[in-house]
């Protein structure tokens, strides 16, 4: 997806400690012409599975989710996270890790929102590591739903988490797949460019 | 807005302490065939007025602000809850206490984002006590940028956030206004249908 590529190098900012910061566009302030872009690419890859429910996780996921729900007419849905308590059986819950923060925190989704039936497409802004998708995986596969397949805009390609995902079986479409990146230079190349 | 009241009175479900869930269709399940008629009812209603940027604050804001953001085609920026002590100079900050949870956090926008020669209309899902909207334009002050309008899609008209907003002079349009709720009958009545 070139205007993709274009715009990671324009305006993302490379970190020290394989930080790539998209928060001109993505996840802080959203363009959201570009967000029209990616949901019309992600309904062209998914266009040939059946899906009647986007989930994805707060707060960064939930723009992208909702622009890309209009080209699929189904309802997002967005697990939250909380350290809050939460009555037994009326929510899906699993843990998260957070390769960010280096903390470990709770997802849930009401149980309402989430079941047999549902054909799920999980979208989010970034897969590194992967523990964000694995926890809505776990969700989904405890409420009876079914992952159709994921949609990532970002993936930190030499992170080992869409390798891990992929050799689960689960149908992984990644919308630019990040490489390599020079905190000295700038540069970025990707894998899938 | 009679979809919109038609819908809470469908969906909606009255709790005790003056609690409104409506997390089917606003903020955990969100209906995004409904948030295309609220964008375009927010545009109808501010399109006498210049904006050149959304701002929110996360979570629920967001799926709102970006599907109501393609009607005005300018980006959204959303507000981070954060407990994190940021480098002073690089965001602007404000706390904001919570009704729902009876907590203080803070919220923090980049400097980037937001600055004098932002017309910025403020997008949420709720104003009840208006604590949250108090937290925005404290930003939108401090960064020398312009608080053109605020658009809500539910405000509660018995609590006393909406008359204090109006009485500082800011344009506030709520799309359902609800003047009372009865828990046990789960009858709704709105101020403006």
């Amino acid at each position: 997806m070139q205007i993709l590529f274009d715009r990671i190098r324009k305006d993302g900012i490379v970190k020290s400690g394989n930080v790539l910061k998209v928060d001109r566009f993505l996840n802080h302030q959203m363009d959201i012409e570009l967000f029209r872009e990616i949901g019309k690419e992600f309904k062209r890859r998914f266009s040939d599975v059946e899906i009647n429910k986007i989930l994805t996780i707060e707060a960064s996921g939930i723009g992208i989710a909702c622009v890309t729900a209009e080209f699929f007419h189904v309802p997002v849905v967005f697990a939250k996270k909380t350290k809050t308590k939460n009555i037994a059986g009326e929510v899906y819950t699993t843990k998260v890790e957070s390769f960010t923060h280096g903390t470990v925190y709770d997802i849930i989704v009401s149980k309402e929102f989430l079941g047999k039936g549902d054909k799920v497409l999980v979208i989010d802004d970034f897969l590194a590591n992967g523990k964000a998708l694995d926890g809505l995986t776990t969700l989904i596969r405890d409420s009876g739903a079914e992952l159709v397949g994921a949609g990532i805009v970002i993936e930190k390609g030499f992170q080992e988490g869409g390798r891990r995902i992929r050799e689960k079986g689960i149908r992984l479409e990644s919308l630019a797949i990040v490489d390599s990146m020079d905190e000295k230079t700038g540069e970025i190349t990707f894998k899938n460019e």
